[in-house]
């Protein structure tokens, strides 16, 4: 019998993840109940309330869902059994500063939200919003399961610890679904055998979330791993993943395979985002280096063409001047809340903070591992130890997430500029430099920073 | 399709685990291969492997196996993909001391295999053949995956890792399957509903072999632990749990509520088993306080009639005057084996070295969690941390074990009295009978001790 | 050149650690200015100035102090450098009770004030008062350096810490001095060299208050601790420490080489403390037992008896019909307070929250280690491990001290009794047993616990 | 009355440190004995002799020492208290392959003999020599006391408690003194006091060798640290440090304020160490841009002059054609040797693993950290922890020093590739370059490589 819940969704305008998850839910035969949109942009819950409605209808529909919208976020939350999140931070303006300003100065970053410049800025842009997020959590539903989808993943996840420490609380990403992807291709290719399934294949992940390793994998007693360099001798050039996929994120694989060879685990996201926790020279070294390793550099164009689209769908598929169709995406949020509503138990890799699954890793730390989740529990599982100078570029990425944290909770210029230096992406700069660039940054999005920030000290 | 291994058996001449062994490998239908038996007893190993392969030509057979009866280990070993060890150090006599000694200084044991004056002198005997166990295992099969059966479990496992640190073991007990058991019956009497079966809850167990707790224990969103206030009060003296066996091993689960009451963590093995590691008199003030608390105190006389009428069973078994019969268990080992051996995941609870899945215990400890089993791995999940005072007293039989070790590997019978002295089922004595005791029973056991202790420093 | 410094002296109408501590002050020549007493007892703190200027217009008098009286504790705080903390948590009656009532259950402490049942009491009592003088610091002082001289030393020093996270604080206990000092005789009598003085021998003493050990003790190269088996074959009965104290206080370190003889490490605080720590049968079995290991239960009978003449010594000497004499004592508090102003560096054992210095001991317990005392700084030093078996001794009271902290934090008597029936003191008691002395004793001194605790769930 | 000792000299031979060395033994008053050279270059050992009894004859020696010279480590190390080892691994043609090849890929080293290019092919060519060194210590004196001189300094002290874990062994450098010499001077102009010794000011010190931090400076209450903005703004160039010395050494204490500057910690060794720790583009990003900081670039053409004029002045001083004459110098050798010796007690920092003094730094990483030298004791003192993003520096300077040692220790160039394109002055190379470079410079030295590693596979 399916079981009745409430799900809060902040951000719930999204134009892209609420109808990914609203699908997702609506396919599941194991819950049912409420959806609770909040949004700042009211007109857009409301539409996604529509496709939802609409969505509910169809005949493949296996559960029923009702939808509300509100204006503030303490009745969306109150009563939630679950609550996810997905904002954007600013607007796409905000975001075309964050990935091109630095491209000025020679630094090339294929995505920008995570690590980097872009990350650093985004970060200042998202922290204080959660901060809120998490206060408004611990008054209204303290109790309920908080899943983020919000990038930067793990300062948004250790800012949620760190305001409401009793937050149930995980970030969700399927970069790592796509290194598994990636495997049940290479044991394809190497062993001639029928291609699996992901879940048909155990691979032990660790790392900081868009820089996670993969430092076993299995098919039975198959070391996936092991097939690697037969792999590479067959294809050098890597293969493309997803080629569906527009041509702005591709990816062939062949950062994730150096990354192998050169420290025996392999880098388990896509190539564009791990190559952010890497020297600009090894794969950015100049605009167009990055096609040597087979992915490309996503412009802010591209992103704000495909949304416009997006938006545009949404007020067809809204307004009903557009087919809605149901189709099961390849995210796990939805299963991972069966498992935590007690309906099976599922494996998955989530962003927690270390209370022991990285040994080697500071405590509290937001890092990405297994995890078992299962009749209200989500407990890490303890991965096997990264290579030392794999663990030497976690540990280094995961102390920029610290060190960029408390800067931001003291609201403290100096030590921004301190950890934005020292980020891989800005090795090739030197101090006046980047500091020039910081503040162009900074100024160009002082709308979203000012509140929070002194920018006049710059 | 079956997958073909070979499993090596030590202590193969085995009068009961054996025979439950075999039969779940029979029953399952996803491993075959080769059953390799080794025991100095080598009788006894060639009537399990004539009782082993009557079972095989039974109908309900789903797996057919070779079996093999080794004089030498390392026939037995070379080629093994599983080594399962279940042996008895030392001979019904031994026990009798390790069991009854204690008795005339007002130390009762019920088990005295783990903890307790009983569990150092075993420990005294076994380590020293496990030391030699591990040697053989790195130089005959160090690609194997070790199961241990035998007792005491966390000192066994522990000089596996501490001889042979690449060593793939883990030991393996049932006792926490017990609790779970109980906690479905907690589960019917409270709220109910209709048993479920302990594989439909989940519980977080963590802590040392025989004296592991339950943090957690979840079915869907009902937490199981919050019900046993109610449970008592209903059941002040408790439910016998499986009372199709001997009274020796009766068990009312009212020491697993009294440590619920006192620590807030249910005590999650038999309480048998519990009380050895708690002060004497808190369970065991004399010969019959524990039937206060529903259990008693198991003779070495009624050990020895039931493996005498065991012996006899083997023998007609094996000389087909008595039938044979297949049915299922309730160990996990099986099932543990077939995930290993890729063929699905599950998760349970075994021993392994403490690399983070108790955050709290010393590094290398062996602890008892819930560990994930699949693909040629087995990884610990990091448990719920205790409370602090049950923490205090699983820390102190965690240390009690290490310096056990210590001095059984130094053969520092001085190390040995200290923590001897320090066992909390020996907190009642004084020093000088402390030491009285511990050099009688040496002395009663000196044939086994003998060859690896100076006995006459005593 | 003199420094001058203000300290606040809470519990300045002390009847005997202010004279004592008067006498250091005024006799040291490079620290000068002002001394606040702050009591409830207004009218010994005034006796304490009366004295403490009849002190310093003797001609021994190296430096010039003033006093003043505060019955408001800001004002006493305000602008101070240092705090000195020394109270008695209720009288004499609740001390009879924490010592004499365990009599009744065959529980005999000689001292009552740390461990076991009268400990646990003592801390329920005087914890909720530290709390307010966390608070009061953190608002009137928060730079100032705190110096806790009350038992039980450790909980009061988390206590202040747990409250006011940033109090630079720590605990001072003449202990170690003592064990020091009999180590020295060790050297005289083994080795046949005039007796040095403490501070020229080095020892490494690692613990919780009260129960430190030595794990080092060297003097140029000689191995001090390798003499104890020949210095105990000399003086099989030990040697009466300190002669010219009160028998009550008898110490022939007897116990101390017990603990070494077992454990490696030799017990490094009054045998009278060490006891307490350890199962009662070891040293305490009956009310004579004690005398077999040399040293006597003091009754708090004779505690009251030498308060009285402190009282009417310190009245007489107030008034000044009696003289008044300068004289250093053993204590080293002064001697801290000199270095932390800059005027020297000295290493000293105090209590402070474990950051590294005790690696096998968790994170944040209150542990007693050296530590080096300079220019405004203390800074621990890293303690040699403990062996095994002594470590579990010390971690079990390490926990106990935590548990009963986080109990009285949260005010919970269920989690009292806990760690009160685990005491190794109360190791002979059973269930029943153990909570009726517990309640018997919250009884009995309920006045004092009533503000804090509702003793009616009992 | 003096300590008669034998102390061994590893590399007695040595132009430079030998003379200073025994120019602070023969200059000391409680250490006399024996002074045992041993060294390949056996007559540069001889020269060494002769120069010791020269400066022994001398009026103002204070103590007498036989000195020995040996061909075999063996009788050099046997009845050793102390073993001091000051080696030079290889010739100056290798380290101007160290230093001088990475420049042709725009890699300026300062020193070059610790971290980047140069330090990893130095440790490459050492680590293996100290291997032997391990073993022959264990065999010949297992008990001496060892102190290591040469560098790299972190890789060789790891590598001596690596192959033998009981040695009592550490690891001195004289950097830190400068930057505390440095300190006094900001006292005197910043505070207009007379600029005290550098013994008289505190310094909490802590990081890896040449990448030390100061975390706290107090000259009695005084926050030396809180003065470093005033003094900037005095000096915004800085002053000359030890302006005696040759240009190339020159220090203006630029980088170590600017450090302060942006990490909240000042860095506490010479500039020209420190920036070989920071990406290439902060301090060296091309050959001039040193000047901006106040610092050279060493040439080894400079180092090889220098190094003649002191070879043949140590002929002329063996021969008698020129005279000797006895100077203390700044060095704490023999200090802390006479501490050990039990003369008084010191505190000093060191290299040692960690076992708790810097509590965020992998255990067994070699730290630099205060300790406490005393009566046959060595103990480290726990450093305050460093701010988060100078944490982040020093933590993957200490991974880079593990991961370079675990590569040597298995002879594995794949793994020291990885780390040597991972060091911060290979920031600006890419992948291919850095290998190129990698390779060049293992050629370059490969005579003394080739005996421990296989090139060809480069």
């Amino acid at each position: 019998m399916a079981k009745k819940i409430k799900i809060a969704y902040i951000g719930g305008g999204s134009k892209q993840w609420a109808r990914v998850f609203m699908n997702d839910l609506i396919l599941n035969d194991s819950l049912n109940g409420e959806l609770a949109l909040y949004d700042i942009d009211v007109d857009s819950a409301i539409r996604n309330k529509k496709i939802g409605e609409r969505l509910c209808e169809l005949q493949e529909a296996k559960s029923k869902w009702d939808f509300s919208v509100h204006e503030e976020i303490g009745t969306a939350l109150t009563g939630a059994d679950f609550i996810v999140i997905s904002i954007l931070p600013g607007t796409f303006e905000e975001m075309r500063s964050d990935v091109h300003t630095p491209e000025k100065y020679g630094i090339y970053q294929p995505v920008g939200d995570t690590a980097g410049p872009g990350g650093i800025l985004r970060s200042m842009r998202t922290v204080p919003i959660y901060e809120q997020f998490a206060k408004d959590i611990e008054k209204y539903s303290p109790d309920a399961w908080v899943i983020n989808f919000t990038n930067p993943m793990s300062i948004l996840v250790k800012t949620l610890y760190d305001v409401f420490p009793k937050i149930k609380a995980f970030g969700c990403c399927h970069e790592v679904f796509n290194a598994q992807d990636f495997l049940t291709l290479v044991l394809e290719k190497v062993k001639g055998i029928e291609r699996p399934d992901r879940h048909d294949i155990y691979t032990d992940a660790s790392g900081v979330n868009h820089f996670t390793w993969i430092t076993e994998a299995t098919y039975g007693d198959i070391d996936i791993l092991a097939l690697l360099p037969e792999f590479e001798k067959q294809y050098p050039d890597g293969i493309l993943l997803r080629p569906f996929r527009e041509s702005f994120l591709d990816d062939h694989a062949k950062v994730k395979m150096d990354l192998y060879k050169r420290y025996d685990a392999m880098g388990a996201a896509g190539d564009r985002h791990l190559v952010e926790f890497c020297n600009s020279n090894f794969y950015l070294k100049d605009k167009d280096y990055c096609k040597n390793w087979g992915f490309n550099l996503t412009t802010v164009d591209f992103r704000q063409e495909r949304q416009d689209i997006r938006v545009a769908e949404s007020i067809a598929m809204a307004e009903g001047t557009m087919p809605v169709e149901l189709k099961k995406s390849s995210e796990e949020a939805v299963e991972l809340m069966k498992a935590i509503a007690g309906q099976g138990t599922i494996v998955s890799n989530v962003n927690m903070p270390n209370i022991g699954q990285m040994a080697s890793m500071p405590n509290g730390s937001i890092v990405e591992t297994n995890c078992i989740f299962t009749h209200n529990l989500v407990q890490p599982i303890v991965a096997k130890e990264l290579p030392t100078a794999a663990l030497n570029l976690v540990h280094r990425a995961g102390l920029n997430i610290d060190a960029t944290y408390e800067g931001i909770k003291e609201r403290d210029l100096k030590k921004l500029f301190a950890t934005f230096a020292d980020q891989p992406l800005c090795a090739n700069l030197d101090l006046e430099t980047a500091y020039n660039l910081f503040k162009e940054m900074c100024m160009n999005t002082k709308e979203y920073l000012e509140p929070f920030f002194d920018l006049s000290v710059l």
